[in-house]
């Protein structure tokens, strides 16, 4: 039986339970408003004395705001119900890819408020000159959001690659080349953190999927590496150091071929980038060689299809493994190979049913994400949105919990 | 960033203020002590006068007593030392193996004070008859333990089979031939649960080495079945439906021999008793046969230690691909192969050390637990002492956390 984390060994305060109560209410206005005072009453157990004077700090941090009176024509506070602000605090998100930048600006809703994508050939480039680009992309789109009302809080990038969850720096991001990288501790202004992609993605599922949706789940984010993440109970599963997920290096045949990893039959070496490619006899090339593939598949090129369902088979493979080690309710194919689903799904499915035998496991819990490539950037902005949501009462909410997203 | 969990999302209140402050001293206590009252207010941060009402409520629970003045010469209740009771709340833990059978009862420091191990034919045995024979050397176990004025408040028994977390019932245990076994709701008047043997050996190593212990680590818990269970944050990883560990039918060789599970080339064929049995040219027997290879190998016998070297290969491929995925900071061989140690760590290591390249990995981490077969059972007995000690406003601490050892 686990003994109390750290945190629940604090003592308790006057404070923290003021805190504690005002996440409560914000809470239940974000999962299920539009609500009144008296709703949220219910859904939080807290008195109406309560909640009202807890609306009001929520009011006045400009998170919440009131619609006006309900149009049955009652009128009165009663009526009036809440929601969160389309305006004040909100999250910036960041994203460098091998071959893109991209810049959001997400609400309290979670919406996407302002964007922009401009493509970019990071690989092998400096880290600092990358960065750079990156600030002139978001000072456009602070620009586009100020003028929208939205005054984000805080700034995370998504990187391809492993971040020391104690330091934030990059520790390695091989199709960047970049190693040991310390990013700038600001951007514009706002506290910059790090993230590693396959980990925001997974974050974006969750909370894009709602309080309904899966809370246990890997999520697999496959592109020219392969990553995964371990959502589990609701949380991002970080690991000692903040390196879970390196499903890219699970062994699948260990005598296979060498990795650059250093090791032998890795699954990046059957179902990464270059293994598919040669696989299907296409060249290495720039530009989005996922869409080519999703392409000449859909067409019916008889060497892409075989080629990406043996990439299936490596995947499922290794993921009987982890289902095997992790137990997770679901598994999710994101990144860009979730537009290679069709073809990559029948044999993952199949590996799965084959290997995951000492317990139930149903085909329909392995599923395609609906955000796909565009999962890390939105996570990126949400981890702000969602610590905002979480430590309402903190004038500065983002030290509390530093290295979620590594 | 992670949302808050279900439980930081309860109203806060001023009993449960009290309750988590009770915790917190009998924490500090238990962890440090003997302490004064003093002591306790530096270690917590709460007032001395808060301090000294809450120990009298521990002391009146039977939780804690006072040592009674320093040796200083000094004298009063300034000076006086509190200790944990080593009379009253305790934890019975149970075991059923596939050849013994086993029951103990851990006092609130976790020291193991009355003890019964019998050999028991369990294989292919119906469970109730188990469970009856198992009653009743409990009960003997419960009389010495109360002549010594412990008084169990709860009991777990150590099962080698997949828990449901929900229910209760062991979903399937191979070597006992049990599947769908819900086992009796109580025992000897005690509220009765069943735990994976492997997560209850995985608790013993993490509580036994104490707060200065390693709080993430894979545990091995390999014998005739190959499990693990993963410790995170000084917590149990339980995985959605409390199935997560199953190690021994993560994929070594995809293409391998037939496991009775249904797949091919699980870590269990290459390094489970029959296989390793089989190696090293032995017949397959009851009786102590982890023993049996020591002694063999110890002798020098080539065909064994070849054996054991070539299941200490893919026991380390398999725990290759565990912390690629799950980040531990440390691996821990525990089970009856703790002691095989010297003959299959070496193996391990290399596998280890070539295929956990992308972070850093020393050897070192990788080690040998020192409870080794002791640790499903004292796990079983612990569990209801951590539940007391985390717990310890509340009249009856067990239906707190329900579910952590499946």
């Amino acid at each position: 039986m686990p003994s109390p984390s750290s945190d629940e060994r604090r003592p308790a305060s006057q404070q923290g339970m003021r805190r504690q109560n005002l996440a409560l209410v914000l809470g239940a206005i974000a999962e299920h408003g539009p609500l009144s005072r008296a709703e949220v009453s219910v859904r939080t157990g807290l008195t109406r004395a309560a909640v009202s004077s807890l609306v009001v700090a929520l009011h006045k941090s400009g998170l919440v705001v009131e619609l006006g009176p309900a149009p049955s024509g009652r009128v009165g506070r009663p009526g009036n119900a809440l929601v969160l602000s389309s305006t004040g605090p909100a999250g910036l998100g960041l994203e460098v890819g091998v071959e893109h930048l991209a810049v959001c600006v997400a609400d309290l809703s979670g919406e996407i408020r302002a964007q922009a994508r401009v493509p970019a050939a990071n690989r092998g480039r400096p880290a600092d000159e990358v960065m750079a680009e990156l600030g002139r992309i978001a000072e456009g789109v602070l620009a586009e959001a100020a003028g929208l009302g939205l005054r984000p809080v805080g700034a995370v990038v998504a990187v391809p690659g492993l971040i020391d969850a104690a330091s934030g720096a990059v520790v390695h991001a091989a199709n960047l080349g970049w190693r040991g990288q310390r990013l700038p501790e600001s951007l514009l202004g706002l506290r910059l953190e790090a993230g590693n992609e396959a980990n925001l993605g997974a974050l974006a599922e969750l909370w894009h999927s709602g309080p309904g949706g899966p809370a246990d789940f890997v999520h697999v984010s496959a592109e020219s590496g392969i990553g995964a993440a371990l959502v589990v109970g609701g949380r991002l599963f970080q690991g000692a150091r903040g390196f879970a997920g390196e499903l890219g290096h699970v062994p699948v045949h260990p005598d296979g071929p060498a990795c650059p990893c250093g090791a032998r039959g890795c699954l990046e070496q059957y179902a990464g980038e270059g293994a598919v490619l040669a696989a299907a006899g296409l060249p290495e090339a720039s530009g989005d060689w996922v869409a080519l593939l999703a392409k000449h598949a859909a067409e019916g090129a008889a060497p892409v299809r075989e080629a990406l369902a043996q990439a299936g088979t490596a995947l499922g493979t290794a993921l009987a493994g982890a289902v095997n080690l992790v137990d997770p309710s679901a598994v999710v194919l994101g990144g860009a190979y979730a537009e290679l689903g069709e073809w990559l799904l029948p044999r993952m499915r199949g590996e799965l049913a084959a290997r995951v035998t000492v317990r139930p496991w149903e085909p329909e819990a392995l599923t395609v994400s609906k955000l796909g490539r565009r999962g890390p950037l939105l996570g990126a902005a949400l981890v702000t949105v969602r610590r905002v949501l979480d430590n309402p009462g903190l004038d500065d909410p983002l030290p509390v919990e530093s290295s979620g997203v590594s």
